[in-house]
């Protein structure tokens, strides 16, 4: 198991589902950061289930900060957030406990852990785990913003349904963190989230890509060759459960460009350096050119659906049907959008921190 | 920089494109492993420029391992691979020390390295470093073959031309390994060299996408929730260079699935796991399900073209424009497949250390 | 901050003295290990402070594990262990706020954190975060001894008195893990426990040094050159605050041998490869040769004492003058002990999963 | 294996005795440091075994730098430093390849690495590898003394004789950088090479301590918990063959002392926090506070001496007697003293650029 994640500010991740809490510990973050509660909260309430679209299993999400906080600001310790479960209805879940749910890591988890695991609710590879990243990640996110470093997602497709690309990234990344259903274009909130209802009441799920812009990294930052800032970035990025695919700029587009088109070619504006398109997502050999940085993640229809479907009991090694009963939900990709926006966070506080030490983001 | 990459087993790299070599070590490599000079050095084949699709730069790749070999076997030693540059031509390159290559890393290594990097030919982001990584991937892939792991890899977009998928993974990948361009339609194969020649003849370049394979890999492996196998691998595979996306399984074609599509059902067959389908590329919750490992990376078109550019002197910190002298390639993906495989044998050899040990690969 | 250690077992500590709790996520543990509470209860109670010789800070250490633990068994995820704080005056130290307790980490803290440290109690350097370590090793303890590895520490010297030697570590170490106050000779218990009643009068303390033997660990384990069985018990055992000297066989004594005495000649016994003499603690080149390992810390005299002591006040930089009014041990030898023991069978189950992975500990 | 140390500045080691090489790539060095040939090769000198004190193997160590370099200064790419072997006499080792010789390597590496070590010359347990401690530490002692921290080790004993200690720092290390025989009281010199003399007559070999401090180290530095300064610098001590013990300020004399004596008090001097003492070395909590930063090595007698031995031969797992016929030293501690000043060097870079970032080192 590697649950640490990062060189000089690291995020461990602890909890199961169904067990007495989940949670994180945050190592390495600079001191003098303040902790806003309220943010906390708020970024936790963009992850949770809502509404219709979402399973009905009810997670008030109450964290305690047990640790690394003083006087209502990071300490430089290690911060570490609890977040209790409630609601875990195991018996929900009891009666599927050896039959594989395909696209879940019921399986692949019995074999690692040679049976030993919290099978209960997906234990500790529920998507639920994910709340430790959002509350710890909304530290990292206060400690860019006064640095003036902002990170913003929407849903940029859904169940097939496109949102309008990004266009004035500045103004849209601070009106899309407010949103709790992060579409650039409102219009197409409704239509996705029909979609999403028509998934439910067929017994499936749909999923979707989400695309995220951050602005104001400092030109330089980037470890090569290993810490490239996509590596660094596609590593987190793919350790959120559903996320299938990540790329960076024009991503896989640029596979069918010409090179002429696809170079972002560099011109001075006001002072600054800038390229005139941003077709490598503000990054040049792994380094930040000062360009926003921007890359798409593709995140897969949730796994747990209604319908019937083949699969295997995996300790008696014999085919079998299953029909899930447990509360899911027909998707996860709006709730995903801020677990991408956390992880991206932590990060880049790494990252800076390799080249500027963890000081440099002390107030 | 972090230029070593792996946990029990690690490559670090070293060397600039015009210095005087360029090489790799590679760390924790389980001893007793063959060490096949005429295979090394037929992998590095495979990554030099060859022919009219290249760049004319001869590159002998005459390599010299300087420890952790003894009597053809590997000691468990640091392995340091050497290969010496030879025909570096500095001077087409001296001239345009300042003015950026848009698409390149001499702006972002200029301000990371504050003036004080090589920037000749590229310096320490010039492609030519991956030869490192394919000759210590060499070793790592003859200790996975013995283990009966094998990964293969082919051309399967070149300037949107489409290669056959994968339908006969089994056969498919030893036929890719012995061919220098790797296509399993061989009648793509001139397809796509032609569009290579036509975007050289009009001074441009062209991208592609590689889609790889890997057999063999034993069920339960993978760290999750950070050394997930999708993490492990995109946190290497983003370190080559040119490459912008990387997507597992179905990658970012899942997105518009459902969920009764995406999922993979589960089947008893001959006494073993598998599944009917392989969207999550025989990878569930970050671990290998049994099934074939398969992921797809989006190679962009060589930055270096001949056509005009518009772009900066990042010294002086003004518009200028750059018409590039050096030699160059109007394509790498098929030189990048050969180190695709040979970093992914690395990482691989690296997660498999993780549960089994570093011992398990002895022979 | 670093607060995580380990490569493939891995403890992250989190906590301050008199914040909410404190505690450890131990990660990378085998699943299947047997997690007995009355087990982990001893141990704590093993470096709780007891009777007159400790200070009277009344330590409960009641521990909660939320995670990691199903059905009373490590599930192979990580385990978190929180132990809230109780009982915690901070009155008693708010008046002393910013005069550097002489050979305390008040005034480094200070600078290194900006001043946004949570100076009470010692914060996040007390002593007290020593029982996530206990907590976490009794796992690591469990585990180990499942495979026939025992680990035995005994206070080989307090205030200038001597234990006996070991002379028949098989039979001792069992008997020392059993004892509150652990010495092999039970004549020099009262005589130690005297020269800290002795000192405590005096408002003042005495420090000591513990030896530790390890029995039954395999030959050929420790990964050289920089993972060596030294260097990573080393780098653990110098974490733990009070401790400022660590040797191992003959140690610093062995400076003064000449070769012929210092090398430990090998002689077969049984069958098994022996030595005859264990100057070298076990350890050849940085790799276990079979005998037990065997090492010595210097413990310093606790910092905190009653004494009126001149230091400066860190924030006015200025001289003043500090007399201590906290609870305070006037000796911390005997309950270093079980961490000792502890951060030892967490190391020792890092550097056994590198070779063999970290399924070898899975019962 | 693990031959790479380090966080943010590492260094990887290659090599064994008898192989085409030996060297080390130090990575994540700032650009621009000034690499100075002729101070490396003086370095390398004092590590070089001299006279009749030492092994009369000739090492010229002519190295060559192949990477990382440019233009005389570092690029912040890995700097790749190559010792090619010269003048090694297998012969002499090859009839006792599988005769275990006391207190070497020669056995547990036979059990870790399965019997496919170079057995030649201890190959990759060499003493020699540290060469590329010493060339790599070279350019971190040049890195440091542009900001004003400086090193200096003297043999503080050796075969009992004690040198004098340090009383003025200041002066002193600056004397000792520049003797070949590194101690304060040159008239120990000749007392200590006589005793060399004695034990080579003898066909036996002697030990030592080294004594260490380091001036100018900013005030707080250090990662607790695990990354303390004692915890960075023990581990890479311990990684250094012969080194048995370490200890940090009044090391195991500590443990005699009381708290009141301990303690360092703390005073302004000239502005500056200052202590009155000492006992610490520099360091309270595992962060620096400003004093000089101290440490003492425990240098065990060459295991390889003339006289007849006891042993194994480690394949027929069988008793026997060993006469060794290769070159060796009777002491080793003058020639340790610069790999102590070397690796020290190294983890004083690495551990301030965590909190200062990579950058900090830049000129």
């Amino acid at each position: 198991m590697k649950n640490t994640l990062g060189t000089n500010v690291k995020i461990t991740l602890f909890g199961e589902s169904h067990g007495e809490a989940i949670g994180a510990v945050l190592d390495g973050i600079a001191p003098g950061i303040t902790v806003d509660s309220d943010f906390i909260a708020n970024q936790l309430s963009l992850r949770r289930p809502v509404g219709q679209i979402s399973t009905p299993r009810v997670e008030t999400d109450k964290f305690e900060i047990i640790s690394g906080v003083f006087e209502g600001k990071t300490t430089g310790t290690p911060v570490c957030i609890v977040i209790p479960n409630e609601n875990t209805k195991s018996k929900d879940y009891g009666e599927i406990s050896s039959k594989a749910r395909p696209g879940h890591a019921d399986f692949t988890a019995y074999e690692k852990y040679h049976g030993f695991e919290d099978y209960r609710g997906g234990g500790h590879f529920s998507g639920r785990i994910t709340a430790g990243i959002v509350a710890a990640g909304a530290i990292a996110i206060s400690a860019l913003r006064q640095k003036g470093i902002f990170i913003g997602t929407h849903i940029s497709r859904l169940a097939g349904i496109e949102d309008k690309a990004f266009s004035d990234i500045e103004s849209e990344i601070f009106q899309l963190n407010n949103k709790e259903f992060a579409v650039i274009d409102n219009t197409k909130a409704e239509e996705m989230k029909q979609a999403i209802l028509n998934a439910k009441s067929q017994g499936d799920s749909v999923g979707g890509v989400l695309e995220t812009a951050v602005i104001g990294m400092p030109v330089g930052v980037g470890e090569p060759w290993f810490d490239s800032i996509e590596s660094m970035l596609s590593h987190a990025l793919f350790s959120i459960p559903a996320i299938k695919g990540v790329e960076f700029g024009a991503g896989f587009a640029i596979a069918d460009m010409k090179g002429s088109e696809a170079n972002d070619s560099f011109r001075m504006k006001n002072g600054l350096v800038t390229t005139l398109t941003n077709n490598n997502g503000g990054i040049n050999g792994g380094i930040s050119n000062g360009m926003p940085i921007t890359f798409r993640c593709a995140v897969k229809p949730t796994p747990t659906i209604s319908k019937a479907q083949q699969t295997i009991d995996y300790i008696k090694k014999e085919d079998t049907e299953l029909t899930a009963k447990g509360r899911h939900d027909p998707c996860i990709v709006h709730r995903a959008r801020v677990v991408v926006d956390s992880i991206t966070a932590i990060v880049l506080c790494d990252i800076l921190s390799q080249r500027f030490g963890t000081d440099w983001l002390v107030k």
